[in-house]
């Protein structure tokens, strides 16, 4: 479809460059993360979202969790009272949500390397983070292809300079050309080297998330590192009510560390629960429930968030599909169900089934971005770059999310109805048919009154023609050229570096190359 | 960017035949237009929704309607008690809001050529119905040129075929080839001959509209036309604070002959209104009250539907912007307002301001239509087709949007809390890491589990490449042309057809051509 070729830039360079930089700036006024002032949109009633929580205390009671090749972990639960039969551990009705509600915290931060990008997770405030675990990339120059860590690098790069995304993210790709063992190593010193915005770790076993968070603990300092939560791990549960070594195992490391576990069930309606929204909402919750308890037994107070992914399903073939309506109310009935339990909840982002940046793929993000904004949302992984149900990382879908997404703000800022946003006197000053274009009112306020997109063009066709006539994908091609040629790298210690770079690859030495 | 040939469908035809037939089947068995399980989103507290009512009055009250060269207009306002000043009309606090009450009905239903068409507008419902009034339309093959009266019957039958669009909308396309003075007896002949849905007749001159109030008694016939509601008007405010001849007199044709008046200010924010949401509402409100209470002086209890068109602008050009937060919260707004008032509201669709059917547009298209199926939209024009701001109409983007916007339904039946919804037994019997494929209750609700979109694409990559590697417009590209080439007309009384016939060509032949 489209041609890789970049286009001209619409405006001028410097002109684009020199509004970056005014944009940065104003960004950096302002706190690191958004704040809501718009009320959580609510698709079901008290009593239905009572109905639920009733329904997963049911099947934590009479199902229970397996807990798979980690007899450690089912000994951590019957220590904290669960009924344990072999691998299979039960819950009395309440019991994982009492153990949350006592030690996890409502909100906290998550410190950053540079402490100005420190982000606060938890109600109401919302953090923006790209896409995460792509095997693939795809760009308009090279169509789709396995990801390296060059990759990787630049996905660092375009997150560190985007003034939307407020956290740096994880497993931005895979770098398929590193030994599956010892990717962890340069992803995490990635996100320490070229970025100075809050990371994850990995999570693909517990020894990889002991060493990224040792990493974590060299980058920080271990004063910070003792009293502060420096690194996040994403944990997802074997759908339907299982838990595996490497998961739980992982989700151990981090929280006895005091670091930040995601506890994030991945539902396939139809496939991991039943087809219904109110069946995969309930098993999200018990199998989350399950997880974000055994945090808290490990560590009482270790940071948790609440997470929900879940996808429809094709009838036809049973690939998932994306941006329908059952996984917006999915997420809106979590997000009320994390509000009740009282801790953060991460869900949404743009998603899409779609190969290329095309009608598609735009549809269906911006759908599952709208229910993300509305929903309450505290911590969004996957704002910018998804593609093809996550199997792809585009670059310019990223660019373009990253640019829609900047909307966020705005929407959740809400209605103003001060006395200068009401603005009865600017429209008694005006007569009929009289334009606002001139008004004081209209001065005072047109800079901030709308927000604009970067990528959009809202030219009439005849300078839209002029300018070359790109679409958006050719547009966003040029985009993240032009970002990744402006990149720096932020300042990092040197003395941290050589310790972190020395620390790394005698650990790399002590232990062979593996493709598992 | 994308070519314009046409790709083979990703199905085989007989196939993908054979399901848009049972489709339309199954579509035919339920009622002809959406109904609201889901409650509406709501952005403003009640005592914000008051401020805004307050200071609507206070407009109506002190700066009050400019009726612009139509002095009966004037006469009709001064008859029911209104406050004249030349040709300044000023209400009393609360005037025009009790005169809507008084008689607007709260729901109505506008009868179609095929009665069981027949859609019912206003609450708990939504009618969907194409884009209106661009000069130009867009295709992959053509690019953009201007519309033909060919153009106009293509939206029409595409509209009649379609199983998402409930009504057949009016001005598909400005027929540039027919001269502007005679354009409605096509329009509105091509309304009745190739679609049996219901349809909007011309407001561009009252004797316009009186032509085509005129052919939809012949189409209906005179019991019919007067016991019934058949046709529909669009008129526009000439924001602010201002309403002129031809739409106002339009309305009074309509509404004298008991027919719907769809009262809608255009306002692009910071041009006819102060820049903020807020006012964007006040002044919708003003202006669409005092243009509903007049259709109601003119004839208590003729159908009127409150309107809202609102967008935002570019700060670097004044162009109008869409899929932007600022729209959508106005249309919350507007909706809240319209439930208080108690009668039917339209707002929303598929907007954006890209030339042609990209990423841009989706997005913006999607963020828009997603407020317009939550916010509690009775009547949906611009559901499908809009390019460019409103300027184009394009042929892929119609088939997008309309595919995309099938997913009203499934989206406004909300969650389903019922056992079946809840599902609690299938979770039981099934064990941990079991999947749900084959469970019982997956099987027994499978098939309407999910919405499902025709012309996304969630095959694998490489599954999408053997079809051919086309993206989301070009297999639509090929879904019009084979929609066209399909299209059977619905039957029309052969009496009746040449009755309206002979009409139109003696009103056509009793005045000269003219282009204004």
């Amino acid at each position: 479809m489209t041609t890789a070729q970049a286009p001209e830039p619409t405006t001028g360079r410097r002109g684009r460059t020199a509004r970056q930089a005014a944009r940065l700036a104003r960004t950096m006024e302002h706190l690191p993360y958004l704040t809501r002032k718009l009320p959580p949109v609510e698709v079901v009633s008290v009593e239905g979202l009572e109905a639920i929580e009733h329904n997963a205390d049911t099947l934590l009671q009479e199902v229970g969790i397996e807990v798979v090749n980690f007899p450690e972990a089912v000994e951590i639960f019957r220590g904290a009272g669960a009924d344990v039969q072999g691998s299979r551990v039960r819950f009395e009705r309440g019991m994982c949500r009492e153990i949350v509600r006592a030690s996890a915290p409502r909100i906290f931060t998550q410190r950053a390397r540079n402490p100005e990008r420190n982000v606060v997770i938890g109600d109401p405030h919302m953090v923006l983070v790209p896409t995460y675990g792509s095997p693939f990339i795809h760009n308009l120059d090279d169509g789709r292809r396995y990801a390296t860590i060059e990759d990787f690098r630049n996905f660092v790069k375009l997150t560190y300079t985007s003034t939307t995304l407020h956290h740096g993210g994880g497993t931005l790709c895979e770098p398929t050309d590193l030994p599956v063992n010892k990717r962890h190593f340069e992803m995490v010193y990635s996100h320490i080297r070229y970025t100075d915005k809050a990371f994850m770790g990995s999570v693909t076993h517990p020894s990889r998330a002991q060493d990224s968070v040792d990493m974590a603990r060299i980058a920080f300092g271990n004063e910070v590192f003792e009293n502060e939560h420096v690194i996040m791990g994403l944990a997802n549960a074997n759908s339907p009510m299982s838990w595996d070594f490497n998961m739980l195992g992982s989700a151990k490391v981090y929280a006895e560390n005091n670091q930040i576990m995601l506890i994030t069930p991945f539902i396939l309606g139809g496939a991991m629960a039943p087809v219904t929204v109110a069946a995969s909402a309930t098993q999200t919750l018990a199998e989350a429930l399950a997880g974000m308890a055994f945090c808290q037994i490990v560590r009482p107070g270790a940071p948790v968030i609440f997470g929900s992914f879940a996808s429809s399903m094709s009838m036809q073939t049973g690939a998932p599909t994306f941006g329908t309506p059952e996984p917006q109310l999915v997420l809106f009935v979590l997000a009320a169900l994390a509000r009740r339990l009282g801790v953060p909840f991460r869900s949404g982002g743009n998603f899409t089934a779609s190969k290329l940046p095309d009608y598609q793929a735009a549809y269906e993000s911006a759908i599952s971005f709208m229910a993300t904004m509305q929903a309450g949302v505290n911590f969004n992984l996957h704002t910018a770059g998804w593609l093809e149900g996550g199997l792809a990382i585009g670059y310019e879908k990223f660019m373009l999310d990253e640019d829609q997404a900047s909307m966020a703000g705005a929407y959740l800022g809400g209605v103003d109805l001060t006395e200068n946003g009401l603005a009865l006197q600017a429209m008694l000053d005006g007569g009929p048919g009289q334009h606002f274009l001139g008004s004081p009112h209209t001065l005072a306020n047109f800079e901030n009154a709308f927000w604009r997109s970067d990528l959009s063009d809202n030219n009439s066709f005849e300078q839209w023609e002029l300018n070359g006539g790109h679409d958006a994908a050719e547009r966003a091609n040029a985009a993240w050229k032009r970002r990744l040629a402006e990149y720096e790298e932020p300042l990092l210690d040197q003395a941290v570096h050589e310790e972190l770079v020395a620390w790394m690859d005698q650990r790399k030495a002590s232990f062979p190359d593996s493709d598992v």
